[in-house]
């Protein structure tokens, strides 16, 4: 199997087995070690204030941690000598996020939003990933950095 | 009306209407100007990683930022010169997370989960709070700290 | 006085009266409300790690901080509706980093460090930074978020 | 040897040896895994702002980032199943900076200043440390959180 049909099955995976990102209707639609990205329509239970009917910051920081972890297994994917089922799976079981930091900068208002990770860093042991979420309009929301243990 | 049936008619109002908090189960069982705290049992639904059947990061994320922006907001209303539904009301308006940085320390298992926050800074302009995320068995699962703009 | 020979003079009192910035040799090089940028020359003094003959990370940290702050004030002034030295030092009086992240990517090795900064968010009270360090030789070595007080 | 004569030679080499502490006047006054300690005295040298006679944001990050770093390196020896001059030197070698973060609480004034650090997250791969900074009269300053390599 080559890596694009792997990178392709890892997705559906993802996209089919993770419960919360399937309650916030949070979809990776792009994956690969380059730039990874998510995305999601508004939806009315996604808001944290009623007033001003904006998206609560905890799902801005959900979708942002999920993107830049597909960018970082992506990585990880990419470096492995042999990529099959069995190497995947392990690779997967060890990542975790460390620490994550979300810039907001806008109201979390929209249509869709989208949520592009590049990486930072990748190194044995830890990767650092650098996310962005924009919205339908392009308008600029929301900005973080995540770092993840990956060995 | 005093203040501390103000606290409990604002704990109220949050509990009931924020579409989000209720999709996860988060409640602030908690709110004054001292410690804020906020609780949410287990749910399959809010699992991230279904191999290691941990809660997704941003949940954790989404828990922290409630609770340090109910202690911020607890606050703001011990500094308002006359407490009222409309003082209270304009308050709650001006109020928006800057930046979050969570730190994921173990992973996060367990049957109850309960988030404190601390006012660490509370300016008329901005307000720090630190946050600390425990299960029901004591474990300390991740802590945060979060910069709202308050004024 | 028109914006860019105000700027020029703001540089010239930056460089020339911040202690800290000139012992450890950080110049402003760039000032303006789009893009600032510091630079620095290896000097063993700045060395944190003996072993390594690497940058102290306080090093790295006082350089994004400077270069953040330089584009957050450039943004001020630009936003001025009158400038003049009155209403540039009453500017300056108000800013204050909030808080600052800094990401180490890859070891502080080289002749000369370069830091450009980018405004982020630029509000009435509260602006935020993203900052990039390299070597002379384009290394990436550091990337940093900073939040700044403005009004 | 034992670890306490150990960690009273690590801190003295630490002290002595490392170039940008010694400009900065920062000293490493405890040293152990439960928490460590950094102390500097005030000095014009390491002002920031001119006008308000105030340490540089760098200067904060420079102490936080070692006192973070001692308590790491003192949780590394801690675990070490045999330490030596060798095996500590190996344990050095291995620990950097990954991130981080410092939140700036009030204006850094004072005749001394106190960081201290806890370790709150010690792995075998990545460690996380807790700092905070008060001057002589006990104002709390800064604090701020580091994420360092360990293995």
């Amino acid at each position: 199997m080559n890596r694009e049909d792997m990178y392709q099955q890892v997705t559906a995976f993802w996209n089919g087995n993770m419960p919360f990102n399937q309650l916030l209707g949070l979809e990776i639609t792009r994956f690969n070690a380059q730039k990874s990205e998510v995305r999601f329509p508004w939806n009315d239970k996604l808001i944290g204030n009623p007033i001003q009917k904006i998206l609560h910051g905890g799902v801005t920081a959900s979708a942002l941690d999920l993107a830049g972890g597909a960018v970082v297994v992506a990585n990880i994917i990419e470096q492995l000598p042999d990529v099959t089922p069995v190497t995947i799976q392990q690779s997967l079981k060890k990542i975790s996020t460390i620490d994550l930091r979300t810039d907001y900068l806008r109201p979390g208002r929209g249509e869709e939003f989208i949520v592009t990770a590049h990486i930072i860093r990748s190194g044995s042991k830890v990767a650092v990933a650098r996310m962005e979420m924009h919205n339908e309009l392009g308008d600029h929301i929301a900005f973080g950095t995540g770092t993840y243990i990956v060995g």
